[in-house]
């Protein structure tokens, strides 16, 4: 038991699918058997969720985690004393429905401080409600860098299935990218890609870097970054054994890993990634902020306002969000 | 018949599926009927591919195009006099897989220039094999500019199915493309756009406008040329009557455009467009060289040498370019 996973489920935007697919994934006792789980979030509101839902839930109900000894298959609600989170306007942002998602993911950031959880599996967020909550952060990397005080790296990753993918650089303007794009950033992205997917359970990832000017700068034809920053960081990766390949084009790399050619694709922007990720059907993904004390992983798809409330959420992409929390969890050191 | 569209087919590279696609299209007789068409290569090449296409074509050979009157479904094979073409090796690019495709090239530019042909369709070239030819430009469209004496902007479309993808900036370092996104040069890029989907054949065209930055900037958070470039140009085009809209994130615009927003996205550097329709299948896509006097078409794909000889080419990417070399020559103006 000292080895089964201890997980934070953290219950997001209040006016979103976020209540409805907590109860779904608590009422999938094959999933939460062996973890040992908390939810952190509202009474009513878990309520309303399994009834939107069609499922019946029994978890006992804390108001604090002050002592608390979680087992295996037994979640335990957390419930953060809102006031009135089931009467929050539903389909739409508001202050409100952002300082309910805010607290729970602070408490679950807390719990995740003091080691009593080991990774953090959130239902969506909405940016628009956290700024009318007064959230002063970029996103919620570095809100959770700063409260969890990650000292290193810290990036977010997106999986699809099996397909994962990183980024040497990510929400910056794009004419500060090439000055970001050294060997040594090169370098220390594809290191934390291939330490990221180790600690999610993968054995031996093998990682397909694309490059970063049309066609990989075809010989230095169009640019330079490929042959000065982006070859050597490969080369030096490969040296200390790393399974990596490339630079490919852009608009390759992406065939190449729809085949399987890859566990994960270093991107060296953005869009980069977001443009196939999409293509590809990411709303059904997972996005991990990884380098921090603690693994957090959430669906990729949005609060999805416009089916609140109708029982129509698909669980599939929390529930890859979930499992993905639980192979962190999996791989960290035993308490 | 004096608005019949007048053709230019040239052979590609001698060593892939060029022969074979040529037959095989020359084969296709509904979408020959009302084209007057030239064809641009060597007879026994030709006559190798009908005998790989399992086809049976007999056109009449001339020498010269001097004095040749074309006349609608009646294709005629200029034959360039090439040494041995059917002795080219097949399956690699050579010199002499180069010269043959960059001579009947040259010869149909020389058409075009003439007002003897109103479009040009060519099967694939090989880059490598211009090169080993001898060939100092970087890529067909530079040459073309160069042999017409394109006087305004020229640039490289994609078209998959219905949809068309056009490019601000497209064989530039990406550390470049900063610099050359100007509100004048987006604008330039849109009516361009518009005027090359006119002109083949699409009465009001929709233009999907890609931001440049990660979420389109997001308000000027991540990046500027949104706000200062991008915005403007759209609504200038949007003040002389353009049905635009954007700037739409990179890696949402696809999603629009996939579900039929568009008719063309206008993309703001190469591989924004690229890493969307590799995706979406572009091998069966098409490629268009447009702003020359004499618009080209060509499949996506490449030479295919890894079947060539096979008789196993798809049609598919030669056929919509053929077909889209027809619909530019039908709005042309007639002679």
């Amino acid at each position: 038991m000292e080895n089964t996973p201890r997980i934070a489920l953290v219950m997001g935007d209040a006016a979103g699918v976020g209540a409805e697919l907590t109860a779904k994934l608590l009422a999938c006792h094959d999933e939460i058997r062996n973890i040992r789980l908390i939810v952190l979030g509202d009474r009513k509101l878990l309520q309303n969720g399994a009834r939107i839902a069609g499922v019946t839930l029994d978890l006992p109900v804390v108001e604090t985690a002050e002592g608390l000894a979680l087992e295996p298959g037994r979640p335990v609600l957390l419930d953060l004393q809102h006031k009135d989170a089931d009467a929050i306007p539903v389909g739409r942002p508001t202050r409100e429905s952002g300082a309910f998602a805010m607290r729970n993911f602070g408490a679950a950031l807390d719990l995740g401080r003091t080691g009593a959880i080991q990774a953090i599996c959130f239902t969506p967020f909405n940016k628009q409600a956290f700024k009318l909550a007064g959230n002063p952060y970029l996103d919620e990397l570095h809100w959770a860098a700063d409260r969890l005080g990650a000292a290193g790296r810290v990036s977010e990753y997106n999986r699809l299935d099996d397909l994962w993918n990183a980024r040497v650089t990510s929400h910056i303007p794009m004419a500060e990218v090439p000055r970001q794009l050294t060997r040594e950033a090169v370098l220390e992205a594809i290191f934390d890609t291939d330490r990221t997917l180790r600690k999610a359970g993968i054995a031996a990832p093998r990682l397909g870097i694309a490059g970063y000017n049309p066609h990989a700068g075809e010989g230095g034809l169009f640019g330079r970054e490929e042959i000065d920053s982006i070859e050597p960081a490969i080369a030096d990766a490969a040296a200390q054994g790393l399974a990596v390949a490339g630079p490919f084009p852009a608009d390759t790399v992406w065939l190449r890993a729809k085949r399987g050619d890859f566990d994960a694709v270093v991107t060296m922007y953005h869009d980069q990634g977001q443009i196939a990720l999409k293509l590809m059907g990411f709303s059904r993904g997972v996005t991990i902020l990884a380098g921090l004390p603690v693994p957090i992983a959430t669906p990729a798809h949005g609060t999805a306002y416009d089916i609140a409330g109708t029982g129509k959420a698909d669980l599939g992409a929390t529930l890859a969000a979930f499992r993905t929390a639980v192979a962190f969890a999996g791989n960290s050191p035993p308490s």
